[in-house]
């Protein structure tokens, strides 16, 4: 049993870590934290979790206190937020899981697309594990965004092939993904029956895209990042549309994408069929088809995901089975739900 | 682990039973049947099951099949039919929860309503094991109806307290309660922004709510039962206005629901807030709330449950883990899906 | 061409206001104002109304200038607020329709109901014109509210018909209701796949169902309100439960709806089907069906009214033809939205 | 006052063209047909037309009777049925607006896409007035397809720029262009909170985009195009991702959408902000916005319609205006549904 706590565990990532990690066998939640909610019984916030949760508490603890009591801790705050814990915490030999952008990104990176001086430069992983096995190693591992998540498991198989001429990935994405305080977009009557794209050609989300598909590919591959809010709560249907320098076949890009992700438990690879959001709902599960087109030039590719599982929470307790030895599947292997 | 089938496992019943049973540590599924779909994976139609029932496929096999290899058995075909199924597989001595209507109800009643004879009297429990321990006792368990569930489950307090004059249980329900099969009402153009009422005096659960209330009552209560259906997958939220026969303080009544339901796993009894779909959603909770108007002549009790779980299968495995002498929570508990 | 004015046309009444003004023929909007807003192209707000609304922009304006250049007001600022504007245009002998509450009770009951003083007395009609044809005659019209609009006319009949022991008006409502500013409650993920009850024996607008069913049944009616807010944006179902004090035939009771309800533009009483938000929307009729139980005990009336036009806007134009003279319906007969 | 008819006018594009001529104040319906609901009043069918549209009755009668009374004639009818009625109806010299697949296309390519052999061929235009202002002179009218009509829309000015060197169309479509019948993509527990691709790479409406863009570019124009169904009951948002074949700069680009599309009444082209559903619900606008990306290389124009107004019957009326010398806004104008 290991003990685990969540700094910023007020919103929508918070919750969905406190769901998973009471369904997680091996792991006990120690502390939760928010400034705002300190006093709180979790329950009177989400009262769907009374009866598997209602010992937690928001406490307003020092970072200290969270270190002491526990072996594995989720920041969960925002982005240049996360800078001011991760290194104490780190210092105190805690595995971190940042689920923030403050660690994704090479701080030039990072300093350029989030417009804000990275001061506490610290060795992370790049969370997605299904690229970056070193994660098991790793003592701090920056968790993925929702986006880059579905783009680049859309993605990665022809990255590796080196066949991708241009890529546009169009994402569909549940209004989640926003938070949890309430705004303009997800007003009820602005989003139903509606869909909303948002930042369509500078979402910065792209900079994570790029990073992990020139690592695949070896060199920078061109492409174009498009969300959309649509109505859902959760979830992310990317379609890839993806242009590849040569001609290729379906029998080819399916080989490809079943070599890649065969072994991968949270991959699932259509051999028919269309990834929907209502598949993985909930679930920890990236579904991923494709098609191409009859000239053999153009290759769809869709994923799908919870943003908030394997988009974000699951994804994070994915990175914590491997970082404390775990099998990667621990407690995360439960269907989503359907209907 | 015990070994528990499905029979007529292609509908929502049936794939919400997998979903459960796959998370029940005790439980093995050995066969799920359906005429229509036998030789099928039962991956191919409920894609979502993919990675976490992969073995599962649909068979077309006698009931002899079915019982020799089964210790427990759950019949989620429909009205009349199980009745076809259900006295074979007790006269096999396997343990039987019946998720039509035909065991819900006393046989003049049933065929009354129903409007067809019934000529495979058994003994049967009414499952809803909050009002009846007797369950763990039985060989035939005839699991409630959805509404049913959460409409007793909102006045039964009132009703032992023997203080309802006339209630009117008004319920507004999510779409699957009608099935996985394409019809008017689930047409999203018809269904979506639109709140549909039907059967608005003559529906069959009525005689359900009779039973169970007289026998909290010790007489006959009189009630009317009006269903909606509301832009929603699951859930049902049911309204019970009470009119009582005497002035009741909220104290009193709290007192009263506190004390019948305050040692029960599944019932969250809420001292504030409203029971609500979304914190019920994916869960075998069912949440109850109340307010007593100015004047202590009005109760206005609601029941929140998603009609998959509680109302339906959630309660079935509820059923099966006391007639197996499991605990009642075993697999149970885990949070709905909130957001 | 008369000219008409909205005093406060930021929100969702304002909006629906000028949507439905600018389809009538014989009205030009010449002020709408809006403290916030002043300055603004109304498109800019609200770009649906491009092509059809270039030319307005939000004012800030005195009461009196507003007067001087309109033969009509609408005033649509919140409860207690109305006050300060009324009374100064009805001195300028401008014909005004009070969105707001602060016209609709006697002063008594609504510095009851509402907690606050009312320094502002003026004659008003109570702007229901199925139960006030003396609108016709009046110069200040307070519009009625959106839930008392469906429970009144769902009752109305049964009212006059002196037969009401008891009811219960349980309303579904869409969330446009709650206004045009993000909240939790309209908040996607908190309404989607969700129902809502609130104030479930305490909401306001009991008081004008109180007035106006006295009316017309010459006495007290004992009755119950419960709103739910429902996944729509636009609507109100309420289901009327009344139960009679002798017993009634179906034929009986058709035949009263159908007396009082025929001559009625705007009530569309159905003989077969029943009402749904789907068959109302944008449109200002009111359906009305209904169902007697088989003991003639309980009669089941379901009104729908999309409660932005026949439960706000509609009905305060509906309320602006019969005080200035033009038929009832001008500018209002257009199907609603469907599918 | 001219007389207008409707073969095939029991699906949503019937109804659709039965709203809007019912608000057209030179159009009077004769005849509406259908051979599943002859003898039915359309009212029965479709509640929300009360009190708007009482008098019509679907019969089955013949093409002569129908050109006989009429002087402009709606086929709403599947591909492949159209081209039955059409021919028949020219001869006798009334104008059709055929809303079916059956004209569109050139009838080698129209044999090809749609895999049947077109044997009454006629000379039509293709009725997107925005490209074909000889609608006027036109004796039959193709009306396009839901999604070319966005697609085409969306990218035209680029097209006759020709600085495409590559579009990917990537459409989100509301339900209702799969029509009335229930199926399992219209199924609510399958649709809400999804989002579902389909035909991927294969739409046959891709034909009619090729087409138009051809004309417009002067030569053949690469693209991709992916529709999606999501929750929504209307709309089509298409996201044109289209790289030029020459860097651009948003300033050149806006000035070609404003100097293509300033004239035109339908088409309202943002300066800021970008199209949704929500803004062209129930209209017949089309709304257009644009981003450039930052190295000039990928321009993504959005375009919003009513896939059942400016894609579908709205469309039809708008070529009706124009082919019996009406003004092309005569009935049109009037603001969507929104909230």
């Amino acid at each position: 049993m290991i003990r685990a706590s969540i700094i910023g565990a007020s919103g929508y990532v918070g919750i969905e870590l406190v769901r998973l990690l009471t369904m997680h066998q091996d792991v006990e939640i120690v502390h939760i934290t928010s400034r705002r909610l300190a006093g709180k019984r979790l329950t009177e916030m989400y009262p769907h979790m009374k009866g598997t949760a209602d010992n937690l508490q928001y406490e307003d603890v020092s970072v200290d206190t969270v270190a002491d009591g526990s072996d594995v801790v989720f920041t969960a705050v925002p982005h240049g937020t996360a800078m001011e814990y991760v290194p104490d915490l780190i210092e105190k030999d805690v595995k971190v899981i940042d689920l923030s952008a403050d660690y994704r990104l090479s701080y030039d990176v990072y300093e350029r697309v989030y417009g804000k001086k990275h001061e506490k430069k610290l060795d992370a992983v790049y969370g997605l594990t299904e690229l970056h096995p070193e994660v098991a190693e790793a003592g701090l591992v920056a968790n993925p965004g929702c986006y880059p998540t579905g783009a680049i498991l859309a993605a990665a198989p022809l990255a590796k092939m080196g066949v991708i001429s241009h890529a546009v990935f169009d994402s569909k994405s549940g209004v989640s993904g926003a938070g949890s305080d309430p705004s303009n977009v997800s007003h009820y009557p602005n989003l139903a029956e509606n869909v909303i794209p948002y930042n369509v050609t500078s979402h910065r989300h792209s900079a994570e895209i790029d990073q992990e598909l020139r690592l695949l590919a070896g060199d920078s591959v061109k492409f174009g990042f498009t969300p959309h809010i649509v109505p859902a709560i959760r979830g992310i249907l990317t379609t890839a549309h993806i242009m590849v320098s040569r001609r290729v076949t379906k029998e080819e890009v399916m080989g490809a994408y079943h070599e890649f992700y065969d072994k991968m438990p949270f991959i699932r690879f259509l051999e028919g069929g269309v990834p929907t959001l209502g598949s993985v709902r909930g679930s920890n599960f990236c579904d991923v088809g494709l098609e191409v087109d009859s000239r053999g030039e153009r290759v769809v590719v869709m994923s799908a995901i919870d943003n908030l599982t394997k988009g974000g929470s699951g994804q994070g307790v994915q990175n914590m089975n491997l970082m404390m030895g775990f099998d990667e599947t621990t407690g995360l292997v439960f269907p989503g739900l359907a209907p």
